[in-house]
């Protein structure tokens, strides 16, 4: 049997929530009924006052820490470093829940999921929005009996769906973590996720969504290259020079030759999209990443500060950026930071020097946990002299 | 028939050199017999001491400026801004060259051009090197009786051809400008390249470059999505947010659609993907960008001081870099000048303040006649100051 590590959350089990009611859509469609698969961490207290919602990024899914099984070979959930005893996400203080999004493809109802008629969705998913994930998780809480959370916390389209529900639903959030994010998509993020679906479109496997049945084969290949492009954008110039700089692969001088990769970092980047086609569905990716193009907190107002005039003077905000990210980069944060800064609420902003570009909010372990854990530390401890007070 | 603008050279005829010899080529391999197509505009003086040579990036081919016909419709040469009468190459004055690279596809032999046995070379064509563009444009200039070049001078790729002239043929040289490139490619850059890569080797219609034969059909789809990357790459955050931002497409509000784009920046890279399959080989995209994953300018040598040594103390350079480049930085620029001025070169470096990225070097016209066409009338003047002191 695996003997996992001290800190480690240990075995979990993901769950799942059915839901008969319907889902309303921002684009007016409907979903009837719906699934979301979802994981908890830790106990939820008497007073059901110290949850936090954990959102995953575009590839993520509801596995945030943990084991599956007792195989020693398989890999903790993806946030392993941040959701456990003593870490950032003190369990042993905190509930911590995390569901994988509408229109994902790891548990909860997404393209690859059946439709009523018992064929799946693939291209007749209705479209979905960052705020229809939220909704979902609304929902979701409501079951769990949940009416306030502590805290909602992100990064990526995580910080996304985070900043969403403190403008959608005000009242239920106490503290909002923004991390690597931005609070609209910008022309250039919109342009690479564009790229992904192309490459995606001209896989003539990918038939138009419609290669479930029995005997098809997935789009693979484009999907292969759209996590490319993706991994590219997560890593900074920096980074990507100290880990392979102009290294060969295999070989002590330049082979000249194609397919078999000259230089490590094609290595890399051919192994990630390998590995990633194993696990996602290519109609996730479009939706998915649709989803983070129509991202724009400040959609339907004259400014972002109008937005964000809909959450709550009671709820605060940690966000956090990279010096080296460029996917989301540190203006797009303090344009956030400065709108919230407009409307009177309470932000703490960090610029983290790091050189990791994007990946940063999730391999700097340390200044992540001094940061955010150092930050629930405080908020939690001002909460119990709040109620004591009272 | 068509009134050409009074600055423009006018009509010019694309010209072939047919080579019978062999070309030795830095992977061992060699090419029994080539073609190099290429422009010629203005007059070549008495003593042939006007000469220009000009590279062309990735994408580009020998027609640099002027036209081909009298069809007004017809869309003038890629860098028409630049060369012609009173332009920053004066036509007046100077006698510009532009051939097309081995192992292009816009008239000089490539791997669609048809190999000895009558059938198109495909991936049989040899590996390319910006040394072997280099190797092959110097029999064309000793064809042309021309010893030595005023000029090399090229942006991006075209600015590697131009260095790696100053290095292999260091006696050949007066004036070397170095515009929006560096003197080795980095991790990124690599990275980006092989994302085209992959997106052309995904396409099954590529079929491992045996796709020239009647009935089949280009990978157009794989080809289209390369030159969408680049696209993205040859812009800046700011140009792109500039000019498309968040708009939409022939929509007032979000359609929620796939396939037909929704936001004009998915228009616009859809639209150059289009274009470039009109005109392009994507097996040449795929030598091409080989070429310039392999360059690194110190490549055999300790340090790039080192490679530059090899360099002739008469050789002149103007280092032309932009402050919103992200493709070749201006901190790659600055690496060469660092090492020019180590080996004790005369060296002229503008790091210009502009916001179009990597085409900044072709959109700042005002700017790059300023510093280009004032740096070669200075350079002009000077060695007539020299000759006339004799």
């Amino acid at each position: 049997m695996r003997t996992h590590e001290p800190n480690s959350v240990g075995i979990v089990h993901k769950q799942y929530a059915h839901f008969d009611q319907p889902l309303h859509l921002r684009t007016g469609s409907v979903l009837e009924r719906f699934t979301l698969a979802y994981e908890t961490y830790g106990t939820l207290n008497a007073d059901h006052s110290n949850a936090i919602l954990i959102f995953h990024a575009l590839s993520g899914d509801a596995h945030v820490a943990g084991y599956h099984t007792n195989d020693p070979d398989e890999k903790p959930g993806w946030w392993d470093d941040a959701v456990g005893p003593g870490k950032m996400f003190d369990t042993n203080r905190y509930y911590v829940i995390c569901a994988n999004v509408i229109g994902g493809c790891q548990g909860s109802t997404g393209p690859s999921s059946l439709a009523a008629d018992g064929q799946p969705y693939a291209l007749r998913f209705p479209s979905v929005t960052i705020a229809d994930m939220v909704a979902a998780q609304r929902l979701l809480l409501d079951r769990l009996g949940i009416e306030r959370l502590f805290a909602v916390a992100g990064g990526s389209m995580g910080a996304m769906q985070a900043l969403q529900w403190t403008v959608d639903t005000p009242e239920r959030v106490a503290n909002c973590l923004f991390l690597a994010a931005t609070p609209r998509s910008s022309t250039q993020n919109i342009a690479f996720n564009e790229i992904g679906r192309q490459a995606i479109y001209a896989d003539p496997r990918w038939n138009r969504g419609a290669y479930y049945s029995e005997g098809q084969q997935a789009p693979e290949a484009g999907l292969a290259v759209a996590r490319m492009v993706g991994h590219i954008t997560y890593m900074s110039e920096h980074s990507l020079e100290t880990k392979f700089g102009r290294g060969l692969q295999g070989h002590d001088q330049l082979p000249y030759t194609f397919f078999a990769p000259e230089f490590t970092v094609e290595s890399y980047l051919q192994h990630q999209g390998e590995k990633f086609v194993q696990r996602f569905d290519a109609n996730s990716y479009l939706y998915i990443t649709k989803a983070l193009d129509y991202f724009d907190i400040q959609e339907q107002y004259p400014t972002m500060a109008d937005s964000l005039r809909r959450t709550s003077p009671d709820t605060k905000f940690l966000v956090v950026s990279f010096s080296s990210e460029w996917l989301y980069t540190a203006a797009q944060a303090q344009e956030l930071v400065t709108a919230l800064h407009t409307v009177g609420r309470t932000v703490r902003h960090h610029e983290v020097q790091a050189d990791f570009g994007h990946d940063s909010f999730l391999v700097e372990v340390e200044t992540m946990t001094h940061i955010v854990g150092g930050y629930l530390d405080e908020q939690w401890t001002l909460r119990g002299e709040s109620i004591a007070a009272d």
